[in-house]
């Protein structure tokens, strides 16, 4: 993670505007407490002005429990100059119904929201507001300020975060109106590969991998590389390389730090056999968990069977 | 697929308006040729007719081969009542950006057009428009015809298909600005699960897998049961359950077809191992590419272990 | 197994003369009781008769705990006309030291017996006769036989089973003299492939496997139809197949009968991949052990698949 | 292997006595043409006397293309003191029937040879002399000895090597009498583990592996490590740990040098799953053939993923 320095202090970006998701998980990072925040309309915004060296770091949506990968999210990390996950957040999504002062619920007839937040809430507006149309907007956040004074929205009502409806100074309609209640997004603080932090114990490891096209056996030789050190993996999402139809490369996490054996060694065996590994980072798990270790795949036993080799490595005639 | 009765023509839905790549889609299928043809706002709606019966099939987007799978569509296939595909189209995708009659490139200052739709166009916008701002609406002909004469479009152009620009009667101020230029959308008409294709020896058979939780192995040994019969898996791609962060199901693309006895068997297999396999249909393949059928995998190679086993069945003493 | 007529009884052969170890077996197999009992002085022998039918069937060993698998027996099996176990008996090997009446232990410079189980004995034999000299003989009781009233044998001691010292009325100059003294051999009852005997729930079928020179993967694929099935596997020996150096085959038991549904996928899987799979018989367990089935393999579980698939291949179109 | 010190010639032992194929091995191992050669009456022997540094090494028997595995070699060898094969030698099996001069075939009702051989001229024996009785002798040449001048042999004919009937002075009644005429065996040099020879680039690895009990997938995640890394195997035995029945060890060879990256990761990778790894020597092929390397398990490859992770590594913050 990038480090204070005594000139300035970190900057952060966020994909905004205020009130989204995104700042919340920012403003649970801790390190970021005393850093300046500046919001952008979009991942790749914000992605590109890290890579800019314009801020330090950004607070990106990488996963949600509902919708699943965020596609900008993992398109923007896995090409372009490289950048990598520092640290992680998980939010819970509460969404409200939110409109300007005065508007009943009797006489909302639009939406809107964020592509995102629109399907997770389909269930409760097919019950509440069936006939009520859907306006996309670029985020929960600035479906909320749209209707802000001096806000252009042409839209009844928004779906956004309670702080979003509060910044807007807008009336909550309805509160708690995702169809999933124990709705989860993760967020990933992403910089310049500067700095892997150190190991804790309780670590993720983010790669993309992407297949050579002549070589057999395909995804099931790479999942092979992780199963075979006993690797527990906590994320696969496949995406278009762009190239053609049917031309996928697989976004995956997985529990262990790049300085654990059993990671080094199956990333060292995936370097081998795919056409690229993107390494995106390790990273403290935002749950503190800790990596559950197959038998036999410690980073002791990986040191045990390394010096048994060094032994009989040492008995070979050089003469 | 389902057939025209004497009473009434078939009755066809799509994801509308007129003009989406979706309707180019439709209009790609001969079958088609004499039935109605009803736009719908959303993949959702769409299939929520179909379900209902207001409809005999609905046409939809599946799979991107920039923007990869259409989580819309794959998540309303693998829930509610039961839907199965039965056939595929294959749509190149051409942007163009268009404007009402008299508005030059150089005062475009707003751009609306679906999110997918501007993520395969970031790079010609960064270099020809870099300052314009993005508007995101319902799909790539609404962004049009919210331009056309009557239209309450706020946003200076639109991105579009040549034909949503047409009916809209725009002019194009930018034709092919696809990044990608070899972008194809991979569309399907899904119906009630009446009748599956008969085989045509050029099948696909789709599947949505979801694993047990407490069932070692997880993907690898879904995906073996592929690998065992030679089977060809053309998409892979991961959807949350929704029931918690980092819990999965597959949906998945394989060459051949449910009457394949390869296919039967590896899905007998996935049956017997996964919580559950939603079965979504097999159909001819849009590119007509035969199954790649591996050594000993053919039906008549499984039609004679079977004689072999049934023999030595025979000889069971059933005294 | 072979069922006695009317007319005559079941003709039984075993590797002789009286007194070995496979006498016991046969001796121990129940069925046998009424029947006529011939020895042979070879496996190869026993089996010929079998084959010829002059006999019903013959008891001969398989498998030494100590020593492994019985490479005539295992290459008798696989070659020729077909055979097949109908049943198997485990008996503990106890060796004794024998001489003619009146020679002491200290008068034994040559000690005769076969060669496997000299090799049981070797370290009874360091540390007791170290001097002594090894005389092979055609088995134990043949050791033995030789050193009776009229035998021709110049060894001064026979290692043998105690009873086939009883018979050669031979003096016990040291009893239980194997190295290892839970040393059991596994013996097979062969018979003409009439009848396979039904299944008991405790049954083993044993299988040869030749795999094809040209396909890749070679063992791993061929253990993999049995892991796919999770039927665990009790025996494995590689065998020459003598056509060149380093040409293998596979003699493998299994748990479970033909007629179990995952063993007969399994074995279908095999056949297709495998050059050639030569059945040699599904039948009762000696030690009465149940198959262990893992999750997801019981017949109910491929039954309901079954039904599943047929299911949905009722519902193509035949029009 | 040994060197020879200036006060003293390399002393060889050999499965003897003079004139078995064994001899024929060291005969052909060209360091040794200066040696002291010295017979041992068997394997055990042999080893055990290289074991107590009576000699510097020992040549036995380890593979018979017709017979299989030579398993007194091979569990002399997994059990004891260390002791590693420092080269391999290939003999052609050519088998003569001789007899004291002046009797012929016709007067042959009794022929003595070791099991091996006897089970190699089955063929043979069975079409010329079906009523021929077998006699068991040590070994191939102590069969013809026994009929030399002053032998006490009481057999009329012996199967052995073309040399033992001409050592013993006897006459040859029928030449190449084995019934698979491309015969082959295998010899191994085996010494004490003091210096592995270097790599040549033709070179072959054995090993002995021990599964852990309690640990799932046996046999195929053994095979894993090596097909992971694309390595070739070239003999597979098992045996039994002598135990319990059904519990085996397995005896492997495989091709490449323990110095060759792709060997040393599968050496490790067995050390941690094995309840044992039993080293027993890298060292020439007889036949100069170089190892198969597939693609991306070349020292390069392994080190370019090697320098990679280290760059990574190097990121780590240690702050």
């Amino acid at each position: 993670m990038p480090a204070s320095t005594a000139a300035r202090p970190v900057r952060y970006g966020y994909f905004g505007p205020a009130g989204t998701f995104t700042q919340m998980a920012l403003l649970d990072w801790e390190p970021a407490a005393g850093g300046e925040h500046t919001a952008y309309a979009s991942v790749d915004a914000a992605l590109a002005a890290v890579r800019a060296s314009e801020i330090d770091a950004a607070m990106v949506p990488i996963e949600n429990s509902v919708e699943g990968g965020v596609t900008a999210t993992l398109d923007a990390l896995s090409t372009g100059s490289p950048l990598i996950v520092v640290g992680e957040r998980l939010v819970k999504i509460r969404f409200v119904l939110a409109a300007r002062p005065g508007r009943p619920l009797a006489r909302v007839a639009t939406v809107g929201t964020h592509s995102h937040a629109w399907a997770q809430v389909r269930g409760w507006m097919g019950a509440n507001l069936p006939k009520a149309t859907y306006v996309p907007t670029l985020s929960t956040a600035s479906a909320a300020l749209d209707l802000a004074p001096g806000g252009d929205g042409r839209h009844d009502a928004a779906v956004c975060a309670p702080i979003a409806a509060e910044l807007a100074g807008l009336d909550v309609l309805a509160d708690d109106i995702g169809d999933i209640k124990k709705a989860l997004t993760r967020f990933v603080l992403v910089a310049r590969p500067t700095a892997i932090p150190a190991p804790t114990g309780a670590d993720k490891t983010t790669v993309v991998l992407y297949q050579r096209r002549d070589h057999a056996g395909g995804l099931m030789a790479l999942l092979e590389q992780f199963a075979a050190r006993g690797i527990n993996m906590t994320r696969l999402e496949s995406r278009p390389t762009k190239h053609s139809m049917g031309d996928y490369c697989f976004s995956v996490d997985i529990e262990g730090h790049v300085l654990d054996e059993r990671v080094g060694q199956a990333l060292t065996g995936l370097k081998r056999i795919c056409a690229e590994v993107v390494f995106l980072g390790s990273y403290p798990r935002a749950d503190r968990g800790r990596a559950q270790v197959a038998p036999f795949n410690s980073d002791a036993d990986f040191q045990s069977a390394a010096d048994w080799l060094a032994a009989l490595r040492g008995l070979v005639d050089n003469s």
